[in-house]
């Protein structure tokens, strides 16, 4: 069932690692199959060493486990409520990559400062409202999901797909869940250069024209960078 | 004597080069086997490159040697106080792990400021007392322990596994040499991002309903983070 | 056609990645054939991975396809402009390393701070304007390349070879592929450095004399640094 | 001639590399026979990738070259004067190591904040005074060596073994080229924590008992770190 899925998947959890952006058992990427609204997602607190496409769990949307014998990641429903609140996003990735989860910490969006910035996300990286303390109680993660969606009433989840959740850390996603892992490691990169920028020049602002313009170039109707695809 | 413990130690001693928390010769692992109160501790200023089993000291809880060529590293009173003050302790580590130490030479608690710290260290990280001139005079290393078991009058230390010592640098403990590592490791990140975040946001505080939430969720009577242990 | 120096711009930003100072298929390494006036660059948004020499795209002073099947970097148009403002460049480089790259968000120059500095950038590393809302509209690429050479009206480039484009990120030049990655690698140490030492001490500045001495013992006409080419 | 020193010489000059303190052709290593009064030491602006012990250069205290085909490092002068005015040094490192050259730029001491640098530096890391127009233009390798003489007169070299120039970078020293090195180390462990700490807490200052302490358990009359030398 879904074993191209389960191997993309398997595969981008690894590519974390290989990119620095976990330790340990932290960390989790899923992936949708929107024909049949079925996830793969990575085991719960289950070592990189191992992995393989066979340790994949599958679950339904409403987060019950259709196929696989470890138990899915305890952030499983925060990720559901992310495809079913973002219906283009085919892959979620969940991290506490260092810079990213500072400024998740410190409850501050991450500014657009720069064209490293703009190229993949057009507008400041939000940061979540703080939870209530009902939301806790009631269902953590699923609320998780609920303060994400949030953050994008007023904005586009395709076009700045990532999200810092307030004293947690960052969600990002993408068509694929290799698209949403690089997207996990530009974050980390942007986090940190805007970390270093701040401290230089606590009072530096991006020009809007010149997010504008590197955003199109990259995504835009008449995007002309990288290879044209055939 | 104490095989599988002493090659336990060992290899933990070398996990802490491969996980970046220690160069040259410095840092040190122990653990204790609680039947016969007989302690696995590194050998003083050995280099780690040829490190084996075999050179691991074996001594009492008074510090005597009992087993063993090499001296017990000048650190042994210091491990020996906290498996005197801390019944249910498996293993200590010590570091100069950079973060953490650079906490540790601030004077300074690392405050909770995220699920990152939350998921392992229930409260904030104790930084201990400075030892007066009288107790550096007098047995110096025995009494880094008694700050230490001081630093967790009114703390449960199981539930906050680690330590900083004032002007030195981080100890860490749990049930077994792995786990004591692997918290050795997790409060390096910690004190990394804490330091992050707080350059970010000075004033930032965290909610303590999201900090039960974290802690209850990996570690309380109805933990549901990993996998069901057998 | 300039077999021998696709060979060096392919090795030139295959070594970008060895460097650290690029992260997926970010940065681009361009080298001219004075001779003929043909430029040799990366292709746009291709994968380091299995880049090869044949690769390259070779282009004319105008930017039109001399040779290639792939399109050239999205950047090609900056580079070109360098070519035809400073007549001793034989290559350029174009990355978003980090440091750099902060302090070019920060839009700030990075000031000649010691002799790490000196001993290959004469100036302090000029910061660029921001460019009009009628540059970024009307040629982007090319205006970057506009910006760039205003920054040097009143210095040497051969002396200073590097330039931070406001809220975009570093280009340095040289006379060969392998001098332009060099001059990358320093750029990013020096800016690395200048942001610890200025955070240490926000008034320091380097004495002239110091500046003066270091420089000409390298690139003077009494260098003596190194070994004496015959 | 002097073929084991040349091998360790060589060797310690690599193990620069290893330890990431040099980067380019950056760094130089010497040692000195104190019979013959020769001095081993890189050549300059020589590759690391290919060096052998046969590219070691041999001078003696005057600076003449007494044996090798290339020209010795450009900071040949600075190595003399320190060996002529300490004469217990044996071995002489110089490198351009981020955090410690980051202090030597802000002209500041690295003070002593902890244990780390107890156990190997005494005292705070003194920084040289700037060089007057006079010395620089005059003979500025060997007046190098002169401020650095200079920032002794009141302390003993062999207890707080490293040195920065002010607007250049750290020189460390030791009996042999292997300690040199490993205070090299030593000393940018040092700098990058006290950096770190001064960020979190800039009034921390630490207690002299302790600094005391430290120092005598490593190097005191009765040391008892590490194994009992037979």
């Amino acid at each position: 069932m879904l074993e191209k899925l389960k191997q993309e998947v398997c595969e981008a959890n690894l590519d974390l690692v290989h990119h620095g952006l976990v330790i340990l058992t932290w960390g989790n990427v899923s992936a949708i199959d929107r024909e049949t609204n079925l996830v793969v997602i990575k085991p719960s607190g289950v070592s990189y060493d191992n992995m393989t496409a066979e340790d994949m769990v599958v679950v339904d949307l409403e987060g019950n486990v259709v196929e696989g014998t470890l138990r899915p990641s305890s952030d499983t429903p925060t990720h559901l409520v992310i495809y079913k609140s973002f219906p283009e996003v085919g892959a979620v990735v969940h991290t506490h990559s260092t810079y990213a989860t500072a400024w998740a910490q410190a409850c501050l969006p991450i500014p657009n400062l720069g064209t490293t910035h703009s190229d993949t996300f057009h507008c400041d990286i939000p940061c979540t409202t703080n939870m209530t303390a009902e939301q806790i109680t009631r269902a953590y993660e699923a609320e998780t999901g609920t303060v994400i969606a949030d953050a994008f009433k007023d904005m586009e989840p395709m076009h700045t797909p990532a999200v810092l959740v307030a004293h947690h850390g960052p969600f990002t996603w993408g068509k694929s869940a290799k698209e949403a892992v690089q997207n996990s490691v530009i974050l980390e990169q942007v986090a940190r250069m805007a970390s270093i920028t701040l401290a230089l020049n606590p009072k530096v602002e991006m020009d809007k024209n010149m997010i504008e313009k590197h955003y199109d170039r990259k995504h835009g109707a008449n995007a002309y960078y990288g290879q044209i695809k055939k």
